[in-house]
């Protein structure tokens, strides 16, 4: 492999082979080309791009550089979901019982939070006695019999793109989205499922931090998918605010077990469930249309199926509800400070941003990967925008372990920080902004 | 060190300060920003572009990252000399006496060869006893006594340089002339000396491909030497075919000592050395301009003065002459391999990269650094652009070792590749294009 005449190829504007791509990655994960001229590459990459071809060949030699999962054809239509990381966004939890209940299998792998956002291992974790980790046997039994899992991400997955990716982050190479649609589509081609939901976040809480980012990234995915014989769907979802009220790994699987059993309505958190089933139905072949899949999906949800479902699927992981319930009431001894309106008006802003590295600095997400966290504390956004509220209403309520050394008014003022409030009605944009379905 | 964000910045083409500039070299050489990182930055670098003052401070980081030198008042003026590399460039084995013998200081280190072109240090070996190595004791009782030393690279000198070049050189980063003058003007300063000639070279045997290279080369070097409170001129010199007759390590100080004797006359070689001249006693104040310095170098030449002052150099580094003839005696030993003219013409090219790669296939150069040489072996090109000869005149001879795995028809092979004949007279550009004299 003569690396450098790769990265000549690249710097000079030229176009890689799939051969070499596929060398300089199997290269790279042996070790024999160091990470210095890996990030070389991602660097060049990042000016001089890749194109469609280069990017299907990218993503290929990731999925080749470990282990590939295929399901028995027993349980097709199977179907991946994946988020680009959002703030409050605990749409796994409702959408695995969920597409299990109208008929779907949900083979899932999730990760931990990292920075801003968290991740969904951590949120099931917070559930007594949950076990991300299965032997394979209970995971095929598990599909088979309940129609969803949720795992912890295997290491011997795509480990290219662990190499690739830890290298991104501490190179500034990450802002490409050739790289990021790599990373991400490899992932859920090695993991095997027929159908790939992806929910593509944008705005001030997301990655992409407009529409034509995420549109972008959307519709490369779908044809670098496509060239795996995948159908890949992407719903383009806001995150101008946090999804839903809660925020925080036990408050957010409290929201969602409300959610699941009809005592609460996050509405826009139930849209984009909606929406995601939606169009996993429509890929599966089951529903004609995004309409009629939606419909499909709200009559389940209304007939407690869903909740059933998702009691069944908590148990065959070892989650206990009622220890659930149990660890729940421990948030008394935890510090509760409230941000309570100063005056009469409406919420204009909410950041998320704000709220999830509050969050994650109250012990409930980490900065560095393996950090332990606190599942716990968190927020709980009452007012979202476009409320109405008047002096003294509660806006919002943090969660603090005792021992956090932050005064109750310093964590007051983050959470004041969050929120805008003024006079005018402020204009929420719908949660969904752009379906892009499977060609 | 935000090393990541230090690199976010030159991705984004904004500029450095000199503190974060500082900062990076200092950490890199420390080793606590790692190589991946380091090559992130040269290639966003590639793409991005430094501006003058970015390489002005980049090269006082480098400067700063290892040992300094400075020579006694009593030794002015110094002047240092640096060739951009070139194949049988012997210019240092004549220039060195050359303005020692015209009451100029020549404190010079060098270094060896690597790829195409040859080193000086190697050249210099090739004369049994010759001492690379001096105590400073010596060398500043040689630049007294002499006037001259050449000395192999110090290794604390510019540490950083030795870090950053490896990894360009691994990571297609080399050709940014910015990251190259920082290369070559840190080490001249970090030498001492308070004059800096530059010969840049240009063309097919180049590292600068044109004319234009050359001078955005030549003109940010001595913007950045002036930073230093450095006189810095560069003479930009043509490099289209081997400088002189001989390339290979001991054939080229044969050719230097029969040039510096006055019994051959490789009239490219001289003008470049007088020119390099005539700048260098400009820049120290001791000539009022190119033309009357050119006058004083080769009156200095005629007079023997050169010759004297090179027999006392080489015997003041330990060096024996009649150890070195007899080291050439052995040539006979070695396999001869002449190449003819085929029919009558004239010598259109003589390709000084396929003639430089030829000597170090034989063994007089090396591909790795550290590899042991053969000084004996090389190649000598009696007939240079716009010869005319006859069928059956010799144009060039190779020198190579017994042991050589290729047959001689081979080897003839290899130097007919470098020779072009043709009906027409040949236009040989003159050596020296361009002089950029110190503002």
């Amino acid at each position: 492999m003569d690396a450098a005449g790769f990265i000549r190829r690249k710097r000079a504007g030229d176009a890689h082979t799939e051969g070499a791509l596929r060398d300089f990655v199997v290269a790279a994960v042996a070790g024999t080309v160091p990470e210095y001229q890996l990030t070389a590459w991602l660097m060049a990459v990042m000016f001089n791009g890749l194109s469609v071809e280069e990017t299907v060949a990218l993503t290929r030699a990731f999925v080749y550089s470990g282990r590939r999962l295929s399901w028995p054809a027993e349980l097709e239509p199977t179907v991946d979901k994946h988020s680009t990381g959002g703030v409050g966004d605990k749409v796994s939890l409702l959408l695995l019982p969920w597409l299990a209940a109208t008929g779907v299998r949900m083979p899932k792998m999730s990760g931990r939070g990292l920075g801003h956002t968290g991740g969904t291992i951590d949120k099931l974790e917070s559930i007594p006695g949950f076990r991300v980790n299965l032997e394979e046997r209970e995971l095929l039994a598990q599909l088979r019999d309940v129609g969803c899992a949720d795992i912890a991400q295997s290491t011997d997955l795509v480990p290219a793109d662990k190499l690739f990716y830890a290298l991104r982050d501490a190179t500034d190479t990450v802002e490409r989205v050739e790289l990021i649609v790599a990373s991400v589509v490899s992932k859920k081609i090695a993991a095997g499922a027929s159908c790939i939901v992806l929910d593509v976040k944008c705005g001030a809480g997301a990655f992409f931090p407009d529409i034509d980012a995420a549109r972008a990234f959307a519709v490369l995915a779908r044809k670098v998918a496509a060239a795996f014989d995948r159908r890949c769907s992407c719903v383009i979802s806001a995150m101008d605010e946090p999804l839903g009220w809660a925020v925080g790994n036990a408050l957010e699987v409290q929201e969602a077990l409300q959610a699941l059993r009809g005592i609460a309505f996050p509405a826009d958190l139930i849209e984009v469930c909606a929406t995601l089933g939606a169009v996993a139905l429509v890929d599966c072949g089951m529903e004609a249309d995004v309409h009629s899949g939606r419909q499909v999906m709200l009559k389940a949800f209304e007939s407690g199926a869903v909740w059933e479902r998702a009691q069944r699927w908590i148990a065959a992981q070892g989650g206990s509800l009622s220890g659930f319930a149990e660890r729940l009431e421990t948030l008394r001894d935890y510090r509760r400070i409230e941000l309570w309106a100063e005056s009469q008006g409406v919420v204009q802003r909410v950041e998320p941003r704000l709220i999830g590295e509050l969050v994650r600095s109250l012990g409930g997400g980490r900065l560095r990967a393996g950090a332990t966290i606190d599942p716990l504390v968190g927020v709980v956004c009452h007012a979202k925008v476009d409320a109405a509220c008047n002096a003294g209403d509660l806006l919002a309520t943090a969660y603090a372990s005792a021992g956090d050394s932050r005064s109750d008014s310093e964590i007051r003022n983050a959470l004041a920080a969050a929120y805008s409030l003024g006079s005018e009605k402020a204009d929420p944009a719908a949660v969904v902004l752009e379906v892009l379905q499977a060609g």
